[in-house]
């Protein structure tokens, strides 16, 4: 197996690296594509040292997949360059995702959908990914009609800049100096942005409407409502999501927790809170303080937190070779 | 006018003291108490030193008004003293809150309901007056049936030593030190704590309950029903809410925002975004980003910031006194 990563110095295709040589043994060549800014910088992974380059018709040659971290515009730009060659390109940017003939894969979900791919599958948005593995399992016991959800989204969601700029922040205040945001809209530390995204559709932003359409495509209801609002805290790693749902018929807490601890993935917090700071770095998805909803008749609250660049991105774009790999 | 601060040392009773100042100017006479701990320190009020004594029957008497800034158990001790000796007691504490003969009362919402005490006014929760200031001006386009709501909590929540336990948090991390929490159940720095005030209730804490039983009391809406999950964020002052709500008819955004602007105490953010750094250390209520709410047919979703020791407790007291000396 030979795979690509394009956008390989950015905090998700760091971590992509990583996750395959967690998840892929079989795995024998990576090359790793950025731009041309980046070309001959290098990278270990496992013994060796990987020298970056920009992709192009001959580096392309040979390989099996290539997992897209760059932008919308880069994915558009170097898909057909990637699936002319042969290669299967996995996408974590949005420009895909709602292609008719693109799946978009949660393995644990809807992996089945990978397999029907022409060339190209999207990885679904990181907050999407990380409700979505809390919410299939009670999909399964009566089909979800209704979410309404609230985030905690972590700084890494924008990426190494992200994180770099809480941590400049809080050492700036911490030593009397003014903060000028860059990265965000407003200062992180110490406060919370109510909005992820470019707005459109009557003030949703562009992160909040992800969840009801990528969230119909994974779980196949294409009839679920999905109300989403995004806020920025100020956490390095891993997203949390409060949410509320409604399903067709009335789902008791003890079936929900049951079907959640039963789903590959994820992990019911029985007696103990989930909270980014213990779910960040690692790949599963915990779920936790499932209870009756006293707004939805029958439905439930829930509280989930998972990785944003593990589980979130990287991790299940790789675990899309992994099923991918194992199925065909 | 004289009034009595019973609480005097924390951070709400400081900032009560503040308050008298600037909202109350015939105020002539302030007595500070707190514990036996507390006595004989002293607190600065407009030109005066002020000592801190431990409420007792003889210091009592001729007072208007005693603000209560202390726990339910000492609030319900020390009521009969209070009240014996004349004195009108706005209680800060849950434990008066749902008592039938306790007025509880957000100045703005239901100052009328304060005319009707038998010597004891209550002041809600703090996430509950925030939320119900946003609201209010919306339930009186129509009474309003559901609320779904997620909370970003400040520290300050948990008083001053909530606020010392996040910089010693971060300051220790910088360091390279261990963190060991002792005010919240977890490390509150760079994190977020998805549950505040002790179980109850088939899964849902005693804060998270609060805004249904003291929203239904404040709205005169018995069978309101409300969903909440109540999450820590290391914020220092300012809560925050992301709810949607449906009322008996559909109310449009531009209804709800034009109610919102011509409502006193509430502010509408057209055109930025209300974050808890910009909103703290002050008496507004901060509302915005209102939208047609996806999952509940005609409903909205709305998001609001307010100081919670301001206008979610100190600010909140002093104005029903306002409220009382104004209308009596």
């Amino acid at each position: 197996m030979k795979i690509g990563i394009l956008g390989a110095t950015g905090a998700v295709g760091r971590q992509m690296l990583q996750c395959i040589e967690e998840q892929l043994p079989e795995c024998e060549e990576v090359r790793l594509f950025a731009s041309e800014r980046s070309r001959g910088k290098t990278a270990k992974w496992k013994q060796e040292t990987l020298t970056i380059d920009v992709l192009n018709e001959e580096n392309v040659q040979g390989l099996d997949y290539v997992l897209g971290a760059v932008s919308a515009s880069l994915a558009k730009e170097y898909a057909p360059l990637i699936t002319g060659a042969g290669a299967v390109f996995v996408d974590n940017s949005r420009y895909f995702r709602l292609f008719d003939d693109v799946p978009l894969v949660v393995p644990e979900i809807n992996g089945e959908d990978a397999l029907k791919h022409h060339g190209i599958i999207a990885n679904p948005n990181c907050s999407t990914i990380i409700t979505m593995m809390a919410a299939a399992p009670i999909a399964k016991i009566s089909p979800i009609t209704k979410i309404i959800a609230s985030t905690y989204q972590a700084v890494s969601g924008a990426g190494i800049e992200g994180m770099r700029e809480l941590t400049e922040q809080v050492k700036a205040i911490s030593e009397g100096n003014k903060v000028e945001p860059h990265v965000f809209p407003a200062q992180i530390a110490y406060n919370c942005i109510p909005a992820i995204g470019s707005e459109q559709e009557e003030g949703y932003t562009s992160e909040e409407m992800k969840m009801q359409y990528e969230g119909r495509k994974i779980l196949h209801l294409p009839e679920l409502k999905v109300t989403c609002t995004c806020v920025r805290v100020p956490v390095y790693r891993s997203h949390s999501i409060s949410f509320s749902l409604q399903c067709e018929e009335p789902v008791e807490p003890e079936q929900a927790i049951k079907a959640i601890k039963a789903f590959p993935g994820d992990v019911y917090a029985d007696d103990f809170l989930p909270m980014p700071l213990d779910t960040s770095d690692q790949d599963l998805v915990y779920v936790g303080r499932i209870r009756r909803d006293l707004v939805f008749d029958g439905g439930l609250a829930v509280w989930c937190c998972g990785d944003q660049i593990r589980k979130g991105a990287a991790s299940n774009a790789v675990a899309i070779i992994r099923y991918l790999h194992d199925h065909l």
